[in-house]
């Protein structure tokens, strides 16, 4: 019998179609051919970017900005969704609601090896995007216009990626979006009537469970979500309550690089270097109370078409049981 | 400088990327080789699908069930999502909810020529498509246990499709599902204030603005809406107010297969045969007050790939104004 779970954060339900259950052999993904060739993104075509917001450069002393020494580095995006410069006027055009779209949109390139993925870049190459990600919200949290800094990362052509030399990006916005604003609802209203964190719950729950567990070091937690949208997909969660993420110290960020690689490296061995999205949800710069929410990183394999039931009802068909899903992520070593 | 616009119903933000609008020459489209060989829905194969629930035949007195006389026809999905027997037994599980995944999974066949789309179909056939929407919602109603049929289309592979001949989908589902739900709770609360239909009221400002019009008839109005989540999103209302699709009488039908025609006839040519998802939205079962909901017809050409910022914020990016894509679907002549 097919399953209906129900997400205990922003209360979606998902259909766990057990009855056609789907183990990495069945999914057959679409492979991009390597598209080669001339990368914007490689050391010594920085001019082709736009300058610099941030790098870290092993040799500080021997770099100017956009010099070729960079480990890593940010930049604007070259075809940004929003602009960074203007005032939001806000307007109203009889029923509907306008304003302009002001936000950051960069790109940060994780390595200078063009052809580096997570899973295999030394863990302290990895600490770094994590902390280049912090140190962008830190710094765009200044300005007053913005209410949250959205950092995703696209990898594959499937899953969106235009470029295939490693990168993030982040978009900071004028609005808390509405899958955050989903998520801090729901944990804002169980802190409501049990004065506890939901996804610290959660954390608990899986430990003493374990069925749904992927990976875990001291910081960290890793499992395949009761409901999730999608089939492997996973959630990297703190195990201490946590709610912002810039907050976070560098040596947490090192149990994040480690886990994060260790989750990629199952989901790369399991399912053949699938295309996947990564994204980070954190607290809103607006919200004060730090009690409810708690940040993660959401890991999610592209492996199935979205179509006219999701898209009309927001509902999603899973063909893999998150069970089963982390018992095959479990038992791959990496 | 791009735009964040609202959706006045359910209040999701999209970004209006006019900096970099593209034209339907713009969407480099993937085109599906056509599949050929066996297909399951075409006359004579009847045996290959699970026993007809609904069946319309030119000649009712020539055909048996099952037989291949039909000129539409109504089977069980083979490979259902959710299984039409037994209850929901609702259950949790520590922080989790669950069901049994009782519902109903159907396909809409409908014509038997292998190679029709709607835009050539006669109207009498789309008219028929309509209908059997309409009269197996009239009789899933009776299963105290549904709450809402969601019915959808899929067209071409790249939207989810996995047969070619032409054919429709509904899910009888327990619950009302999300996408739903926000646009009731947006209605009912707009509906608190004004005492007005949102819906209605769109119709009347877009009827009197022109510039997001894409056709219309004396029935339905066809629209880009104000803040799409995708290009080319073009949504068909009723323009009298009707909550609940199920209740529209034959010749409302016939409106709304001639816009139905009409819209993807022009999609067709504007975008040269997009794969594309239709979905129906109308008023779920248990909810009886029909003032403040409307039912309506959503249609979304699949030309981009929806990758982590979507899928983390739930954020879109539309990179043609409705106003541009209404323009250009307006000229073109079906």
């Amino acid at each position: 019998m097919p399953q209906l779970r129900k997400d205990p954060i922003v209360h979606r339900w998902v259909i766990i179609a057990t009855e056609r259950s789907q183990r990495p052999s069945d999914f057959a993904i679409v492979r991009e051919q390597k598209r080669g060739g001339y990368c914007p993104f490689c050391p010594g075509n920085e001019e082709d970017t736009p300058p610099e917001v941030l790098a870290y450069r092993p040799e500080p002393e021997n770099g100017e900005a956009d010099a070729s020494s960079w480990s890593l580095r940010v930049v604007p995006n070259k075809f940004p969704a929003l602009m960074v410069e203007g005032d939001l006027d806000r307007e109203g055009e009889g029923a509907y609601d306008l304003m302009n779209g002001v936000g950051a949109h960069e790109v940060v390139i994780e390595t200078p090896d063009h052809d580096a993925t997570i899973p295999g870049m030394p863990i302290e190459q990895v600490t770094d995007v994590l902390w280049a990600y912090r140190d962008r919200m830190v710094d765009l949290k200044q300005d007053i216009r913005f209410r949250y800094v959205m950092i995703f990362k696209n990898h594959g052509a499937t899953a969106g990626a235009s470029l295939e030399h490693a990168h993030s990006q982040l978009i900071a916005l004028p609005i808390v979006p509405r899958i955050v604003d989903d998520e801090m609802r729901g944990s804002r209203e169980h802190f409501g009537y049990k004065e506890r964190c939901i996804y610290c719950d959660i954390v608990h729950q899986e430990m003493q469970d374990g069925t749904r567990v992927v990976y875990q070091n001291e910081q960290f937690l890793v499992i395949c979500p009761y409901a999730p949208k999608f089939a492997f997909e996973c959630w990297i969660l703190p195990k201490e309550h946590m709610a912002a993420y810039e907050e976070a110290p560098r040596e947490v960020m090192v149990g994040l690089a480690d886990a994060l690689k260790a989750t990629l490296g199952k989901l790369t061995i399991a399912l053949d270097d699938p295309p996947y999205n990564l994204m980070l949800h954190t607290l809103p710069f607006n919200e004060e109370d730090q009690r409810f929410y708690h940040w993660h990183v959401e890991l999610m394999p592209t492996l199935s078409k979205v179509a006219g039931f999701e898209w009309g009802s927001g509902f999603y068909i899973n063909p893999t049981p998150p069970e089963e899903a982390a018992a095959h992520l479990r038992d791959i070593r990496v």
